[in-house]
């Protein structure tokens, strides 16, 4: 058998909800997941872990209590455990995030954007 | 202080060899890193990780003993531990590994290709 090749753009056709990360791919228990964000997302910290948002197509901002990365496609931010942030697309945004499984997308803060874990397509 | 943003086509103009890694960034335990390939690596195996190789730019090749998978820019592969592999590319082709600290390029197959480990730009 022979790994299967994940093409990111094929991906992204197969779903429209906006903050609900979808799993593509895993290493160890490590999980790249494609999200499509737009709007303002709620301020949350992950206490156990950082976090990777590599932009894939659009315009992404996160905000942090003292200041804001602006990332466009083909830029990457890890956001350091523990940290607050608020990510934030004023259009339609691509983003694949890095980190480990089980990472709820809002963090502790929760809310109706908690998105359902470990979807995969 | 607030999180860097980390351009992956500045990073890759900062360097020119080939099959060297370089760390542009860490999630946890688990680094992001550039690489630029040309012609056939050796074949290796990593026992302890999975390693997934995401294609930024050209055309990359993974042959295993059962097949080959070919990746183009956008497009990702997950090789699985302890699975043997080698990476080809025909023409130079920049790639972003991502995987735990610590691993080796040429696993513990060795020779004049494995490189130094650790390396930030």
């Amino acid at each position: 058998m022979i790994p299967e090749r994940v093409n990111l753009r094929e991906k992204l056709q197969l779903f429209s909800a906006l903050w609900s990360p979808k799993v593509v791919a895993e290493m160890n228990d490590v999980q790249l997941k494609l999200v499509k964000l737009e709007g303002d997302f709620v301020w949350h910290e992950h206490e156990d872990t950082d976090e990777v948002f590599f932009v894939v197509e659009g315009e992404l901002s996160i905000e942090f209590r003292e200041g804001q990365v602006n990332l466009s496609a083909g830029e990457l931010c890890v956001v350091p455990k523990g940290v607050e942030h608020r990510p934030r697309a004023e259009k339609i945004c691509h983003v694949l995030l890095i980190e480990p499984r089980g990472v709820i997308n809002t963090g502790a803060a929760g809310g109706e954007l908690t998105a359902l874990n470990d979807e995969w397509i």
